[in-house]
């Protein structure tokens, strides 16, 4: 049950997050609403294939069509601050990574996999929502964003969620300790703009552009 | 037989449109026969893993693959009006989303989903595959473009497929019927330009541009 | 065994090809541990989905993650020759697609596919990662790149597996064999820029580019 809220609540993060990439883009509503529907559903989907358990959540459950439907609404009706789209995105983006990373993992453990494996579908389904959104709205994925960081707190959740399950001292409460730990570090690396070394050297990099 | 000669119809249709845009894009007849099988035979592929009946029929039954070689076959011979490129494949796409809502609803049906869902996943179905095509070639997908309507109609045929098959009534003609109307509602938004309202404020969207 | 060892070979040359082209982008390390494990396991990921036998592998044999991890590695530590990233890459994209044409093909016929469509997963499993890779970073995919030929040497490749599969008498050798033809075909047609016919007319194309 406690699974089931924090998933709806990840999905109606993430469809808010692609609800205002489509208004900051000029989709329409419907646009929009499909937008919302594939960030918000695409992660736990890909999840959902990968355990095999049956036909996926989002496929099976109609409530989870709900966020995706309020999250267009909202952004439809401006309920949200959308003088500001670009940063009310990264917030919302924050806070379905935060969830995600932590039911994906869960998802996973339940589904019998390895805590290892468990950790990387956890990160997997939180990043991916977010990956689809950039790629169909043909941006730069955030997540190669090397402005602040996001894969690392993902994975520190996950890996988290992962080990405390394997203790046997998973609980609510410590799920929801572990998505707020995640969303604080991605903001913080927002607001002061950390940044982590870069693959390559950046000279050459830059001209090797081609 | 019936579904199976439709399903082979859409991915025809779908398969030409993308052997259209590899054309127009300058690619090889490789990448037009690449693109075309991408476009129709994804959306169906996406669909197959998602009702978890076995190996997808794109990748069980070899007769898949006529479609869309058949498709670069004729736009290589230039046997299609190429043109305008632009027109033709913007009617080949209509076409095949027409047939995927009805084809992709019915196997979810088939499949045991719930009518709510089976219509999510014909919808997903039809809007998948140009939606595959569109990011490929890294363009931004029809779905988004503001101008004329592109989900409203296969989420309209979906449904009423859904609908006529849980009361039971539905059938080859009407099947054909449904696909008829999708087709004709989205060649007539674009021929008179059809509008919905935006995701959010207009100029807010323009000037948050990055 | 051999199987194994081809695949994780194929994993470790496309993430190299993917962190590589994250260093030439200005991705940071993690950016280019995603890109790499993206490109190295998707294509894996997405036949091991369509196989349906259960949990793919890259989620169940944590071994699979060290392809990815080592190949950032090298790229960071400027291990590889990556002053000229643009050819280094395309070398590691080549060994990449040469493996994978054989193991996908390998993995399929083990599942039990008939002859042609598991030439067909072999075929989705090589080009799939690099076509990742490039959707998500934003390019357009090498696939479509008139310059040299790329689907038709793993076409080759995977027929070859297929064939020899049937007719029984595949081993290793003959695998590694095959994976070398299509590794110089593709090499060689990079050299000598050959070329096949365009998917449409040229002049019509470039004229109707929007």
């Amino acid at each position: 049950m406690t699974l089931l809220i924090l998933d709806l609540a990840g999905i109606f993060f993430f469809a808010v997050s692609g609800s205002l990439l489509a208004a900051r883009r000029n989709f329409d509503i419907v646009g929009s609403l499909m937008l919302g529907s594939f960030v918000g559903l695409g992660g736990g989907v890909i999840r959902d294939l990968i355990i095999n358990q049956g036909v996926p959540l989002a496929f099976s459950k109609p409530v989870y069509l709900l966020p995706p439907l309020l999250a267009a609404i909202l952004v439809f009706t401006h309920a949200l601050g959308v003088q500001r789209y670009r940063r009310t995105l990264l917030v919302f983006d924050a806070a379905g990574l935060a969830l995600f990373c932590v039911t994906g993992t869960l998802t996973a453990h339940q589904a019998g996999l390895n805590p290892v494996s468990a950790a990387l579908l956890g990160v997997t389904t939180a990043v991916g929502g977010g990956l689809l959104r950039d790629v169909v709205a043909n941006e730069v994925p955030q997540v190669f964003n090397p402005r602040g960081v996001y894969a690392i707190p993902a994975l520190l959740g996950a890996g988290l969620v992962s080990l405390f399950t394997a203790l046997g001292v998973f609980g609510p409460v410590l799920g929801i300790a572990v998505a707020a730990l995640v969303f604080t570090l991605r903001i913080l690396s927002l607001r002061y703009g950390w940044r982590i070394p870069l693959a390559g050297r950046t000279e050459a990099g830059r001209n090797a552009q081609p």
